[in-house]
C-alpha cells in the first residue's frame, strides 16, 4: 500500500516522488522510466535545443512525462515552451527567473505549473504568477541553486502556501536520495519530494558512465557551490544561483580565483571542453548534490524509486516504536 | 504519551530535545527550564569565563544540566573542563574543534561526551575520540557552523555511526525550530534534535529583549553566514566555521569586504561594541539561523518544549493518513 499525499492524488501518481528535470541529463528514456515506475519524470529542457527536446520527447514514447525550463534562459527563446506544450506534458515547471511571464500561457493550456524556489521571496513570486505547485529547493541540491538549507525552507514555505494558496502543493528538493529524506519532506508540511542527484546515477540517465561512477564514489563533503563551471560552459547565470558540483582539479583551480579565470577565461574553456570530451570527471563538472554520501550503486529508475518509497512507507508505518 | 528514543531512555527524558549550549545565551536558569520541562538543558560554556561559567551553574539549582564548550576556546584554558566536571553535569558537549585532548577526562568521569560535528570528517573524528553522541549539525543553525544541510549530513552521519559503532546515537541540529522539524529529524536518522535559535528567543535566555524581538520579526531569508562578527568581537575563529547571522547594518557595510575591515578594526571593534551596549540591533549580532522563519513569539522554555514535542508527536501518530 503506497504513500498517498495530495501530489499523488492532484497528478495521479503510486509514489509521491518527481525526477528533477536535470538540463542534459534527465531525457525522455529517465523520464519514462520514473513515470512508468509511478512517479512522474521531467525532461530536462535546460538551457533549450529544439531538436533534442524533439528528440527526448519522442523517447518518452507514449509515457506521460512533464518538461522542466531553466526560466532565464527560455526568456531568450521562448518559442521552445510552446514546443513543449504542443506535446501536451504532465507539468511545466519553470526554476530561476520571473515565472510570471510564461505562467499565463501554461495556466491557459490546463498544464499544471511547477515553480522551483529557492527563497520565501521566489515563493510568493511564484504564487503571485499562479503556481500550481512549489517545489522549495535546499542548497544541498545538485546543480544550479541557492544557499537556504532544504530543513528550514521547506516548512517556512508550506506555511506560506497554506497561508496565501492552500491550494498550492509543496515538494521538497535538496539533499533527498533515499527514503529518510522523502519521510522527512512530508514531516516538514511537503506533499512530496523532486529527486535529482539519487536518479543522475539511474541506469536511464543520460550522464556518461564516467559520471555515474563518480557520484557513486563521491560524498557530500567533497561538493562545493561554485561559478567557476558555468564560466567554462559559457553560460550567463544570474545572481543568486551557483551550481553544486564535486571539487576537483578545476575548482581546485579556479574557485575563489574567479577574477583570473575571467582573464584566462579562452584557455580555461578549451582546457574544460577537452575534458568533457575526453570524460575526464578531474577535470569536468559533475554536479551533485551533498545527497551523493547516500548513492552507493548505479541502479535502474524503477529499482531507485521502488527502494525509495518502501523505505519512506516503512518508516511512516513504524512510527508505533517511537510512541510505544 | 511521549516520543520515546534511544536518547530518551540513555540520558532519561522525557522529550528528545537537547538545549544546544549557547555561548552568553544558554544561562542555567534556560538550561534548568529545558531540563525541568522534560528535555536536556546544556549551559554555554562559550570562550570561557569561570566566574560565569560557576554562576550559571548555580543559577541552574538543583536542576540536572549539561555544559558545552568551544573546543578550540577550551584547549586555550583546559582547567574549565575541570571546573565543569566538578559539577557532575548530565554531558558535557564539545563543537568546533579536535575532541581529542578532552575525550578521555570526560569519559573517565563517566559522563557522556556529545561532539557536534559539520562534516563526515569530523564525525569519524569525534567517532574515534569515543564520542557517546554526535550532533550532526547543518548550515541553516544560528551562531557558529559550516555549510553542509542538516537534511542529508544526518543519514550520512548516521549511516557512519551505525557501520563504526552502532551505539552512538546521533542527533540533528540546524534548522529545527517545530515539531516537524523534529519529527524529520528522526525520519533522517537521528535519535532526537539540538535546538537553539527557537529557544534564543524563550523568556529564560540570557539574550536582550531587543534580540528576542528581532529573532521574531526575521525571516529566514534574511539570514547569511559571515566572519564579520568575529572581528568586530575580536575573536579568532578557525576555518571553516563562520557565523550565521540577521544581516544588518554591519554585515552590509563589511560582509565581502573584509579586507577594508581589517584595516578599519578599531573603529569598526568601537562601533560595534557601542552598539552592543545600546543593544542596537541595527549593529550588533543577532545570531538566529535560518530556522527564525518558524519563530513568531517569546514564550516560555517549557511551552516551547511542550509544543514542539506535541506536533512531532501528532505528526507520528497520524501517518496512517499517508498510508490510507
Ligand atoms: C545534474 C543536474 C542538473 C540539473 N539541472 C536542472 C535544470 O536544468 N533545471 C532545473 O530546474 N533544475 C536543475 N537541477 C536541480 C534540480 O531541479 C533539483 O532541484 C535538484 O536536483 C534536487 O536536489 P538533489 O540533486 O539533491 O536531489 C539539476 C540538478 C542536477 C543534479
Ligand atoms: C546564539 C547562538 C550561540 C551559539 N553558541 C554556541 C556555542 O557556544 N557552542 C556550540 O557548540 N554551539 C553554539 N551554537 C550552535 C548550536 O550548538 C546549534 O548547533 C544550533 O543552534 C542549532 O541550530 P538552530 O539554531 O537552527 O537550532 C550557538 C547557536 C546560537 C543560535
Amino acid at each position: 500500500m503506497p504513500i498517498r499525499t495530495r501530489l499523488t492524488e492532484r497528478l495521479g501518481l503510486r509514489h509521491p516522488i518527481l525526477l528533477a528535470p536535470m538540463a542534459l541529463v534527465s531525457g525522455g528514456r529517465l523520464a519514462a522510466a520514473v513515470s512508468a515506475a509511478g512517479g512522474l519524470g521531467m525532461i530536462g529542457g535546460g538551457y533549450g535545443d529544439a531538436d533534442w527536446l524533439e528528440r527526448e520527447f519522442a523517447a518518452a514514447g507514449n509515457q506521460r512525462v512533464g518538461c522542466g525550463f531553466i526560466t532565464w534562459s527560455l526568456a531568450k527563446q521562448p518559442h521552445l515552451l510552446d514546443l513543449a506544450l504542443a506535446h501536451r506534458p504532465a507539468s511545466v515547471m519553470l526554476s530561476f527567473g520571473d515565472p510570471a511571464p510564461f505562467a499565463p500561457k501554461i495556466r491557459q493550456a490546463g498544464i499544471p505549473l511547477i515553480c522551483q524556489v529557492q527563497t520565501l521571496d521566489h515563493a510568493r513570486a511564484a504564487l503571485a504568477a499562479g503556481a500550481d505547485m512549489l517545489v522549495a529547493q535546499g542548497g544541498e541540491a545538485g546543480g544550479h541553486g541557492a544557499t537556504r538549507g532544504t530543513v528550514a525552507l521547506v516548512p517556512a514555505v508550506a506555511d506560506l502556501a497554506r497561508e496565501t494558496a492552500p491550494e498550492t502543493l509543496v515538494l521538497a528538493a535538496g539533499g533527498i536520495a533515499d527514503g529518510r529524506g522523502l519521510a522527512a519532506a512530508l514531516m516538514l508540511g511537503a506533499d512530496g519530494a523532486l529527486v535529482g542527484t539519487r536518479f543522475y546515477a539511474a541506469e536511464e540517465s543520460l550522464a556518461v558512465a564516467e559520471v555515474k561512477q563518480r557520484i557513486v564514489s563521491l560524498g557530500g563533503d567533497e561538493t562545493l557551490r561554485t561559478t567557476v563551471f558555468d564560466v567554462a560552459r559559457q553560460l550567463d547565470w544570474p545572481q543568486p544561483f551557483t551550481i553544486r558540483a564535486a571539487r576537483n582539479r578545476f575548482t581546485e583551480a579556479w574557485h575563489g580565483r574567479e577574477p583570473a579565470l575571467a582573464e584566462n577565461r579562452e584557455t580555461a574553456v578549451a582546457h574544460y571542453q577537452d575534458a568533457v570530451a575526453a570524460r575526464d570527471v578531474s577535470v569536468a563538472g559533475v554536479f551533485a548534490g551533498e545527497g551523493a554520501d547516500m548513492i552507493r550503486d548505479i541502479a535502474p529508475a524503477e529499482a531507485l524509486l521502488e527502494r525509495m518509497a518502501a523505505q519512506a512507507e516503512a518508516l511512516l508505518r513504524g512510527t508505533a516504536g517511537w510512541l510505544a
